[in-house]
């Protein structure tokens, strides 16, 4: 496992205000990791909302499922999250390990079982003894305290460098309402310890309904467009809790999500998003280039999205990323194999603003030795239009390099 | 670029037989590398038919453009081959570079231009200077002969590190017919210089129908089943040429597919497609190890071979493999991923025959000293057991390396 923090790790870390309604606390629980946390209790106040996306796959975890089963009551007392075992593949078992861990916890905060939610990320396939979490969880909800941010993302890191939060603030009708959030990573798309979760925390006083709209509208620009390696996994969960705390200070409570006054909220909301999202790119596993696909000229945005993943997704573009290699060919490559409308005689490819391809063919006023300079920088922009239609899309990834094979090579063993 | 030979080259190596109405010739024609042969040509006696597929992007290269429309006239008097450059992406002059090598090939040969047939492999977005085949391939018409089929395999290759030949004879009515192949590759699926190119010889009577068929049916399962990182070529190409010259030893001509005749012909023409695209999986760039992915129990074959293709081009289960790693977690995820039937609780998985996974857990049995043993082998089999309905499908692949990502960031500069 690799321990030096990502080149590409932002350079500033906020300060985390308190989300009144929210506190944490962490432990380390020994699940795998020896000498480290590994274990995250967020108790939340009577009447926090909960709204939820997560993986595609046919073959979820079984916290997932517990998750989706949940949601549907709306509120939620207590998260749960642990690092080092995914509880993924684990049969019967499985189940009956998030059974446990929501009772225990629910008997220590004082709540249903239906109220919390559980998170796991970590080795695929090998039990979670949830016995580990007796104890714990109760001293946990004495110690809890509504400070401790960095301290809850360090907890759920797996191959992470480095710990991903984010935070805002921005007015809701006339009172200041706080957002908090947290991801973990090394893709959204990953390998068995590097699931992506985020949680995302809030005062504004919102119904679960205009929490879920939220969160559906505002990962389809950011986690969901986002790759390191095209491997989708089993845990991938995204959970927003809003505490309705603000409310006391004159923040009024919205339960629709066509409501006029939630303009400057979700612009705020999806910017955290945004921000998590592209942590979670910086922390790709061995990455040492952020990179920036963008689409335009294609005839849909779901087109355009899917060029670009194609593009995203190839290891010959990503390992060239990796060489600083403005390879136009392989993006060429990508853009045919991806079985959209593109029409080859049309295509322009620019990287970092240098176009090195027009018309389907090399750019005669090329320079390779201004664009081998450009591709030095840390993050790079491949620019490709299609020169069929209006529409556009952008996804982030990052470089493909040895240490991406050194760290999924070696991990297990 | 890589120059040792991969650790999975076939230890033995084929004596290749004439094939009659077939003549080769290969040239250093300096169109990219230096010292070393990069022009094939094939001289094909007058009756000769051919058939071809070829890649399916969007963005194909000139030479693929120029075949297809070549190949409704159904014959060909000869296959000029280039490796150093694809002539792809090259715009307007790409098609006029292939229409003036098909007409100096013609001139060289003396038949029409659409009887003559083209292929090229390398850089892409670089304009390939036809001209430089002025001279050679009048040359080459002079010297071809019809052994020199290893030096033909050699001439195509380009980060290839063995070349790839097959033969075999067979009954077609009473009459020996053989049948020659050859390939270059490094992948189906490759970098800007490793397409995979393949080209079959029969002296069997044939149509071009029925030629036609045959590669389509014999692809299937063979070419179209075979991954090294899921990026597609813009020029992947195959073509098959059948000279009738065994007619004269009494072979009968066969114009119907549907020819009860021809049944042990096919077999062995598929066994020839099967051995070449196993050959290109062994020279996988990077590969230190040969992977066969098999799905059963899926409900469908194509959902089988969906499932056995994002096992196969997922980076976290070749990197596993890499480092020898029986990861069945990175396999749950993979298959979770492709989106098709699957019902995580009755999933198996094998790892060559050894289970480690039934019934969505881990196998109380799986003795993990044991697995990693086996994982040491040069080739790796991994079968997952869907346990859903009776389709079953199988791919080809290769593990992915640290060399891999060498071959492919170092390459052009």
């Amino acid at each position: 496992m690799s321990t030096a923090v990502s080149p590409l790790a932002p350079p500033d870390v906020p300060e985390m205000p308190v989300i009144a309604g929210v506190r944490l606390a962490t432990a380390a629980a020994g699940i795998r990791y020896k000498g480290r946390t590994d274990v995250l209790l967020a108790l939340l106040d009577k009447g926090t909302t909960v709204a939820g996306v997560f993986t595609k796959s046919k073959c979820p975890s079984a916290p997932v499922e517990w998750c989706r089963a949940r949601l549907k009551g709306g509120n939620a007392r207590a998260l749960v999250v642990n690092s080092g075992n995914a509880n993924a593949f684990t049969g019967k078992t499985g189940k009956a390990s998030t059974t446990l861990t929501a009772q225990i916890a629910a008997k220590a905060v004082g709540c249903s079982t239906s109220d919390v939610f559980l998170a796991s990320t970590g080795v695929i396939g090998e039990p979670l003894d949830a016995t580990k979490f007796d104890g714990v969880l109760a001293q946990l909800t004495e110690t809890a305290t509504p400070d401790h941010w960095m301290d809850a993302a360090k907890a759920i890191m797996t191959t992470d460098t480095f710990p991903k939060v984010a935070t805002a603030t921005v007015k809701l009708g006339k009172a200041k309402v706080t957002i908090n959030g947290m991801a973990k990573g090394a893709g959204m798309i990953m390998p068995d310890m590097a699931t992506m979760l985020s949680f995302i925390f809030t005062d504004a006083p919102l119904s679960a309904g205009v929490l879920q709209s939220l969160l559906k509208a505002g990962v389809e620009d950011t986690f969901n467009a986002l790759t390191i390696d095209g491997d989708t996994s089993t845990s991938d969960t995204l959970l927003a809790f809003a505490t309705g705390a603000a409310a006391a200070n004159g923040a009024p409570k919205i339960s629709r999500a066509s409501d006029p006054r939630l303009k400057a909220f979700t612009k705020v909301f999806q910017q955290i998003l945004a921000n998590l999202s592209e942590q979670v790119a910086r922390d790709g596993e061995g990455a040492r280039k952020l990179v920036e696909v963008v689409v335009e000229g294609a005839t849909t945005k779901p087109s355009a999205r899917k060029i670009a993943m194609s593009i995203a997704n190839s290891p010959l573009v990503k390992t060239a990323i990796a060489g600083e290699d403005a390879n136009w060919g392989r993006v060429v490559m990508a853009v045919g194999k991806a079985g959209e409308p593109a029409n080859r005689d049309k295509l322009s490819i620019s990287f970092n603003g240098i176009r090195v391809a027009k018309s389907g063919a090399r750019d005669p006023s090329y320079n390779e030795k201004e664009v081998s300079e450009a591709m030095k920088a840390p993050k790079i922009q491949i620019k490709v239009a299609l020169g069929l239609g209006k529409a556009k899309d952008r996804v982030l990834t990052c470089d493909l390099t040895k240490e991406y094979v050194t760290i999924n090579g070696d991990y297990r063993s």
